[in-house]
């Protein structure tokens, strides 16, 4: 039977999702079954949200493990009194950091995922705008304003790689796909040339393109081994001879893929520090 | 002075981030200049960290906070041994889930956002390009597929919404832009209503339109109030009448839209329980 694990939380939940399936992660042998209990914010949610648990516990005949986020007392006493294992990812934290920075917390229910946080929300929202208008080089227009320029063959993982650096760090990030003459003349095209210093090549293993390609194409020379072996040699040469930094994203998600390009801008002074 | 802040990690950095940005959210006078450093997986890299925090310390005579999901103990307990006040956000969960669970965690460094987790990063990427191919009406080919068809007037904030939902939760969102002749007449366009059941109509405020709006063509009909208000107001009353469920988008993030869908796709069964 899996074990049944509650994220709770007053607002959207992704900080209860993201570090407890990071806990999670690290018990590999285990199956868990997980469900998130968003916007508890009034004690008739919280009595519901407990109601749900003791369910649980009553189906599974194990307690449930319960990762909180609630920051009212009288909303999480409520949660916290059900039959559960409760873990408390704000309340270990709190007093410490309250002893450190010398203030009192404002203990209100969670804004972290909302609009007016430091996050910088419209640059995140212009920098989904910017990848939609700069994917694929449909337009070259405000290269001047991108802060990368990711290079790729096509289904390298560009587009997702491009929108989720926009939405999480509001990275202004465009991507260009190389041609067949770019890739058999080992050619950097003259109007990326302005822009060097912005460029990331994109490579992944021939065997996983061909997998990836085969989905949308099934047998079309596009998706042959041939093919992607060719154009994944022709474009690494290509990095190579014009001194572009590479990036293997075979086993790479997107979240890694961003997180590794941000790590060399920031290094590079090329963008201020973006913590997410 | 603002306070340091350090967000460690062996992997992406995502989850210390995420909560260490979230407990920071609950000190609201006091201004953090937050730095990420990212990949911290070996002595080498342990001891580059702890320079850079201890240069901080120098610079700004205080111990700066220091969010820390670092696993293995010799390269953590570098970094623990700087200049700074050490939070370690995995440590004080770890033990009472081994008791709990009653097996030793794994105690590796991180893969939570790699690609072999169990997000579902294949459902996740798939989901990206069918809220690209079906962003705007571009095409209703598969709207069977989707488990939700969002719309709006034009700058409500749909596409941002659809992309969030297909990366964090690998939803698969459509959506779709009323016509001036579908505002007119109150109508819901002939090839959506097989799929009533899948549509969320966002709204927003005319004035905050108006502003984003004006922000992409500065004096045009499309931005002036009036077309918004008229806009708006035709929506509006196009969901009621047409029974389907409305969300403002005026005040809330993204991630607060998107995690309301999901409520109410999860209380309905709509889609399995998504724990990002």
């Amino acid at each position: 039977m899996k074990r049944k694990v509650f994220y709770v939380s007053d607002r959207t939940g992704i900080t209860a999702e993201t570090l407890g399936h990071s806990l999670l992660t690290q018990f590999e042998g285990i199956e868990f079954e997980r469900e998130s209990l968003r916007f508890i914010d009034s004690i008739d949610k919280a009595h519901a949200a407990a109601e749900s648990i003791n369910e649980a516990a009553a189906q599974t005949g194990v307690k449930p493990i319960v990762f909180s986020t609630l920051i009212e007392a009288p909303v999480r006493d409520v949660v916290a009194a059900s039959q559960c294992v409760y873990f408390d990812l704000f309340d270990v934290f709190i007093d410490p950091l309250e002893q450190e920075l010398g203030v009192m917390s404002s203990h209100t229910a969670g804004r972290t995922h909302g609009m007016g946080s430091a996050n910088g929300y419209t640059t995140r929202i212009d920098a989904v705008n910017f990848a939609l208008q700069h994917d694929d080089g449909s337009t070259m227009r405000d290269y001047a304003r991108a802060d990368l320029i990711l290079l790729g063959v096509s289904r390298s993982g560009k587009t997702p790689t491009c929108l989720y650096m926009a939405l999480q760090y509001g990275i202004f990030a465009a991507n260009y796909p190389l041609t067949e003459d770019d890739m058999n003349e080992l050619r950097l095209p003259e109007r990326l040339k302005p822009y060097h210093a912005k460029l990331f090549g994109l490579t992944i293993k021939p065997e996983r393109l061909q997998r990836i390609r085969s989905e949308r194409r099934p047998n079309s020379r596009y998706a042959s081994l041939h093919q992607c072996q060719f154009e994944v040699r022709q474009v690494e040469a290509m990095y190579r001879t014009h001194g572009i930094p590479i990036l293997d994203s075979t086993t790479m998600s997107v979240e890694e893929i961003a997180a590794t390009i941000l790590d060399v801008l920031n290094r590079e002074g090329r963008v201020a520090p973006q913590s997410g």
